[in-house]
């Protein structure tokens, strides 16, 4: 049932035990939301544990916090009267964590995805947030007052959703509860340094062979690489480190379009697309069974020839131009 | 004369014919005062130019207000009853534009730099500001209602002297004043795209060619990469162009101190330093005849071999870690 903000802080407030679960592949935002919710379900007295079901990126872990976060395993234990799911916008999401939940909905769902399915009790999404850690702020100032590691925790998910405070969902919102938390004592460099700064020389191989593979729309506003299964084995790197390399194809001059494949495992390409400042890419990928927003979208293509479906995506890019 | 910042407003409201000066090798603080000071004064009514004796790099031309700014000879003819500089921290960084000053001090100098040392008939400093920006956005505050063109020009720089809200100099200040440029109807994404996303496919290469020269200690604390006067050359880059590199460097994992050498003209070597949490790199720039903050340093050696200058700076380096 969807709700209001009230009605969520409400039934938090009479709460004694609270679940709450992020979803897999966590990013910063969940991992803020998640941890955000249980400092502020602690600070005022309720017991409250945190669960991501996917391990944690090892570069978020020297942010305060962080370690509140618990496995399924660790939890499965854990009695509860509430459950919360915090930037999910579908119950297959929160994972393996879905079994904490013994085959009941959510208590809570509170999320800011457009694609959200509505699937909690009480249900509050809104689209117009930047970042779901947005919304949990919003309900922790109503609740207690905020320290530097809350604040840190906080502003981790505004900072990471949009792009640090470079998108276009950056509003005056997300610039001004960005200055309430570095009140509050939270460090913008410090977050920025651990989440932007932790590049592995694997991976600057790797994108030093995503540049050599580049290529170019004759009017220089459509470009592509293309990461092989091998060039990942070769420079020792995971599929998850090839986060954000598509930015570095988005940042050339005069690109309008960017996009890179990356085959992992062997003939299954996972396609990111991203746009600068008019094409929308979201129908380009809804095309190829995926989908995402107009500036950012993605979509996985199983069983498939690297090669002709790169030509096959490219043809279709170029119609939208 | 050191003075307040009422005594600066009050001295431009009677002010009838305003000449604006920024400093050379112009960037975003640079640009964005300029502009934003004669855009306020002419929406208070008074005749106003700007002018830098450095040319504006390009991609900062599709910012609405840049074209505002003029030469040093559109201006030779130019009546004022009042000179500003602004973002200068001594008299020698406005460049030829010394001319129009025709032998006399600036009537007003508006800065926050640190090293500032004084050269106005009326001076405002204060090294606390993050950005120059921020102190013409107090300024026109007082004067007139922002509207969208100068609400970006004054974001530009507010955005560029924080490295796009990451740096130590972040303050709540800087978030606040982002969020009322934003309400004035400032769009940062068209800021942060115009600024950040412009590699050209030459830089590329010359980016591939510096993470292959690049050097780590075993620690790997250290990290540095020597770009050659034939490397900028083959890939057809000016020195202008290896802006940034640098951070490409400090933003590898585990890496506290970045050094980009580059060699420009031959035998002439610039030294780019970048700290990533503690170390002081000012210090180390000052041993080799230059300066900075303790985070960012550069300094520039004439007549050098490269190779030996090299070793003298990583073991001098080495030293402060």
């Amino acid at each position: 049932m969807r709700t209001t903000l009230e009605e969520v802080i409400k039934r938090l407030r009479t709460a004694q035990r609270v679940l709450v679960i992020g979803h897999i592949k966590p990013d910063g935002d969940d991992i803020s939301s998640v941890v955000s919710l249980v400092l502020i379900l602690r600070k005022l007295g309720t017991t409250a544990e945190g669960c991501i079901a996917d391990p944690i990126p090892w570069f978020y872990q020297s942010l305060h916090g962080v370690s509140v976060i618990k496995t399924v395993e660790e939890l499965k234990d854990y009695q509860y009267d509430t459950s919360v799911t915090v930037d999910a916008s579908e119950l297959s999401r929160i994972g393996d964590a879905v079994k904490l939940l013994h085959g009941n909905p959510p208590d809570i769902a509170i999320d800011h995805h457009k694609t959200n399915t509505g699937f909690g009790r009480l249900d509050f999404c809104d689209p117009k947030y930047a970042a779901t850690a947005m919304i949990i702020y919003e309900i922790g100032k109503q609740l207690i007052v905020y320290d530097p590691n809350l604040a840190e925790s906080t502003l981790l998910g505004i900072a990471t959703d949009t792009g640090f405070f470079k998108y276009a969902n950056t509003d005056y919102k997300v610039f001004l509860y960005a200055a309430e938390l570095l009140q509050a004592g939270a460090d913008i460099q410090h977050i920025a340094s651990a989440v932007l700064e932790h590049r592995t020389l694997n991976e600057i191989r790797l994108l030093t062979e995503m540049f050599n593979a580049l290529k170019i729309s004759e009017d220089g506003k459509l470009a592509w690489s293309f990461i092989s299964t091998e060039m990942l084995i070769r420079n020792g790197c995971t599929e998850e480190e090839t986060d954000g390399l598509v930015g570095e194809i988005r940042a050339i001059h005069g690109v309008e379009i960017a996009i890179l494949f990356i085959e992992w495992p062997k003939h299954h390409v996972h396609i990111s697309f991203r746009s600068k400042s008019y094409a929308d890419v979201s129908g380009l990928a809804l095309k190829f069974g995926g989908g995402g927003h107009s500036r950012a979208a993605g979509c996985s293509c199983k069983n498939v020839d690297p090669e002709s479906l790169i030509e096959k995506v490219i043809s279709e890019a170029a119609k939208i131009l």
